[in-house]
């Protein structure tokens, strides 16, 4: 069986580096429990390992196809979103009057990570829908709540978000489809609409999707844009399904993989008329989006870090158990060849996984906390706590995303030849990772709302914050033992980000945005690295507190805790500096390059 | 039309930078042109565009099957094999008494560099047998390669090397596959070979397979290993086929990438006897299978690079006709969307993946350059040379296997969505370059060489001689305009790489083996990113003394140059005193690490 998680490392994360276990300390989690959350952890275990792991590569061999008109999928999806249901993970972290167990959002997300690990293409119908009904709950009336999203919420129907349009993705601001009103208050919409996740599928009884358009006569740019909730199939007045909305499949987008994920091309208002209601108010609709869209880029870090974990895992096992070799030392061609995890670049190549993808699950599950923090931490503490989330928002997208993909392929190196075949899963986790760097945000995109709008909100006071709970946690940190590259790892590369941050911020009327924004991917590197680097101080402070009166095997996990932030100080830290220097000093080298010199 | 590579380019490094035009000044290269060259260049664009890139995605989305115990390939494999074989390009190389031009490997490898660049797949068949045919120009006896050479270079019989096992991959110490002397002198073959590309197809008469193997008695280790020619058909007297020599497909590997690649479990004397002749002496294997393993490394980095370029010249054109999104600083939203390839960061991607792509073929053209020197160049230079090419092999095979990987996902990023779909290729060049850091010995491998063997052979000549060559084009670009970067770059590059393997090497004795190779890995990285810098010290030195009489479109290249070359220095080559670091203070983090602690 192809190990899920480390449950121990996620034990961890929760319960001894986040003050999950308090949590019911706060009057919305009351009566909520360290073991309550541990069991519903277990049962995410167990429906993601009999119902999702079991179909993961099936899914991706047989890539969803149209026979007849409708989309056909592997039929071990259904029996997936099946079990998810019956497990109540749709309306999990919701209100007990919508049925739900008012879940902690931190442990929201470790149950979603459980099916993101075990078979990341059927996760995200319920992703989708579980942001759909997030999106509805705080800006949709309540009538549409009722309408719309309660089906959600009970897992009946599912949802999409449909922002991007084929002449326009990353430039949301340029999309045409679209609203015009009727007299009755709703809209009939008409344009195109491109890479729709789940966007049709026989999976429910109806699909709800969030929808981007124009009002007609409306304002050009983003202040044009509403949002309108458009199902495929009309909504009789009793709440049961009607007939057809007009939503049309036009095709469907053949993936590296990311397979199990229908991804389609639809048009609205085609042989017919397709009608949505609008969401709050005219003209919100990128602001409402970003709502979904928050969330879901924590959702997509959070899912490439499980890739990457899910990697590491079947590596470190193929390491233990293939034996290859002899040590240098070693010049006796008769004794047996030793476990590759014997050999110090097997060792390189495992220690660099574990420093990403555990740095990055520190990362997901810190910034999931925060979203707690916001909603039901203490008063005083929530604007703070929205900043930094804020800010760390395009990290915790990029990073995982992008540094998944190297542990991926360091997972692949591990097997060898036998990583890139289909006897593994590592080679699919690795084309399933690749899409994450790109939706949701490409890391363009990213770089350019840390660096344009993040780091400079509220006169700064998201980095403020961040800066303080790093130093405060450096100052924590004194004087624990064996921590000293860590220690002394962070300390420099805030310092240097700081620096170079602080220089290029007081340029930026003389540099102008084009130059100011130029080496925007070097901050997004930069701060991903310098927290990521935070995260590992973290870890390794508790390892070493937990040390002196831990059991046996809790010894090995926390000197291993240890070692990966040396990793990560010795070997990752010391880039922080380079994209420092090309940050602070607003180097011109891609802006003077000219297209014509290509 | 998929461009295959850039004509101007490859004239630039061949003809420019590389003093390629002056070869026929060399007896075995009399009568030679640079107009023949660019001849046979202009036919090798000709025939891989019509017969290799036409069934590049075909041969990707139908991978080999076995059907009736055959191995069936997409159709237009055979037809591009007959193409290639028209051309003449199997004996290109060769003695004319061979039916070759002659054709130094300089040209030989930029003449199959458009085949890797056009269809990777389909290209593995003839870059395999043209090193088995001339690895038994070197060892088989004349009789052997009238028998199994011949019709190798006329292209009507295949070649492979058989060398790993299922649990024998880069530890080849411990095959076991037998030989037995038969009586006539000949071997009976036994065991299993794995991961043996074109290990088994219908599409020659004939595969000659040479195969690593024990003879029976003899001593364990490499020393106990011979080389042997064991055809897949017996060969009558006259040279046709005849019966079966019971070499049995036992399976096919299912592959990320590299399809159009069949790549066999092979069975040797299954159901009958399998009959070998031994090439040499006794105990000589692996040395033998070396002088097609070290033409193969470099083959498998030229085949990096090419990949790399062909995705890297899809994403450009992407980039230059895809509109997306405005400036910064321009804030009107009515103005049309721009170029992509306007934005600082698609600059970024594309300007990363030229330094890649081209400073790689820089790479990989010099190293080839170095064979020619090796084989015919002036008697007093040939060591040097030698020396100089056994210490780049494993960069020139690793750097560009790495480095295409990433400029690959440049590529995949630069088209967002659309790049991640089948509607372009850079999907696939990722996919299938993946193989590359693994095949021909995987970059841990490379890694030992370089610092265990080639770094310190011959008593450190070959180092010595590229650091006297660096030195030298440092020397000559001195006051050469707009060159500072790259200048002060290698020049910072080198001295910290010298004196991290100085100081590492003086401590050799104190360290012992293991720690000694412990960051074998940052040896490779620091002196490839070194090589490189400085094949882009060269490539710009030549730019810029050409810029003053340059027509206009050579102008805009040349800018290109010397801008790609800026690039490299600002942005990649500061990595260099970070790997310099690990190795010169012998750092111990990975060797630390326990097995149990993971």
């Amino acid at each position: 069986m192809t190990p899920i998680l480390s449950k121990r490392d996620l034990t961890f994360q929760l319960f001894e580096v986040l003050p999950t276990a308090r949590l019911p300390e706060r009057e919305r989690f009351a009566g909520h429990s360290r073991e309550l959350y541990q069991d519903v952890l277990n049962l995410a275990y167990t429906v993601a390992e009999r119902h999702f792991a079991n179909h993961a590569r099936q899914a991706d061999l047989h890539e969803p196809t149209v026979m007849d008109g409708k989309v056909k999928l592997v039929p071990e999806v259904a029996g997936a979103m099946k079990a998810f249901r019956e497990a109540g993970f749709f309306a999990a972290h919701h209100d007990e009057e919508l049925g739900g167990l008012q879940l902690p959002w931190v442990v929201m997300q470790a149950v979603m990570a459980h099916f993101q690990a075990a078979n990341v293409g059927s996760s995200g119908y319920p992703f989708l829908t579980i942001g759909n009904a997030n999106l509805q709950r705080v800006f949709a009336s309540p009538e549409q709540q009722e309408k719309y999203m309660l089906p959600l919420v009970e897992g009946r129907w599912f949802g999409t978000m449909a922002l991007s349009e084929p002449q326009a993705g990353s430039g949301l601001a340029d999309i045409t489809t679209t609203a015009t009103r009727r007299d009755d208050g709703t809209y009939s919409i008409s344009g195109t609409k491109m890479w729709i996740s789940a966007g049709e599928h026989e999976l429910t009884g109806n699909i709800v999707h969030l929808v981007l358009a124009r009002i007609k006569g409306g304002p050009a740019g983003v202040k044009g844009i509403s949002l309108f909730l458009v199902p495929r199939y009309r909504i009789n007045p009793d709440g049961s399904v009607g007939e057809s909305n007009n939503v049309v499949l036009a095709g469907l987008n053949h993936k590296m993989g990311y397979r199990g994920t229908t991804n389609t091309l639809l048009n609205f208002g085609e042989g017919g008329e397709t009608i949505g209601e609008i969401v709050g108010e005219p003209g919100q609709g990128l602001s409402q989006m970003f709502h979904m869209m928050n969330e879901a880029r924590i959702g997509v870090g959070m899912g490439a870090v499980m890739l990457g974990y899910a990697g590491y895992l079947v590596s470190l096992e193929y390491a233990r158990e293939r034996r290859q070799g002899r040590l240098p030392s070693n010049k006796d061609p008769q004794s047996p060849p030793i476990p590759i995890i014997e050999h110090a670049d097997v060792r390189r190549l495992l220690l660099r996984q574990k420093a990403i993808v555990e740095g990055g699950l520190s990362l997901g599950l810190y910034a999931s906390s925060l979203v707690d923090d916001l909603q039901t931490g203490p008063e005083e503490g929530r604007s703070d706590a929205g900043l930094l989330l804020d800010l760390l928002t395009p990290i915790v997208k990029s990073w995982p995303s992008r540094y998944s993909q190297e542990s991926l392929s360091d997972a692949i190196q591990v097997l060898g030849g036998a990583g890139y075949t289909r006897d593994y899963p590592v080679e699919m986790y690795y084309r399933d990772n690749r899409l994450n760097p790109i939706h949701e945000g490409t890391e363009g995109i990213q770089a350019g709302d840390l660096l344009g709008r993040k780091v400079t909100q509220a006169q700064g006071r998201g980095l403020q914050v961040l800066l303080e709970r790093i130093h405060a946690d450096l100052n924590a940190a004194e004087g624990l033992e064996g921590m000293s590259e860590i220690r002394q790892g962070v300390r420099d590369a805030v310092q240097t980000s700081q620096a170079a941050l602080t220089k290029l911020i007081s340029q930026a009327a003389d540099l102008g945005p084009d130059l100011y924004l130029a080496n925007a991917n070097a901050a997004l590197e930069m701060l991903g690295h310098t927290v990521v680097g935070w995260m590992w101080l973290r870890q390794a402070s508790v390892a070493v507190r937990a040390l002196p009166s831990a059991s046996v095997s809790d010894r090995a996990f926390y000197e291993g805790k240890k070692q990966a932030a040396r990793f990560f100080a010795v070997h990752e830290l010391p880039k922080v500096p380079i994209w420092a220097d090309l940050l602070g000093r607003a180097d011109r080298t891609t802006l003077d390059m000219q297209a014509g010199w290509f």
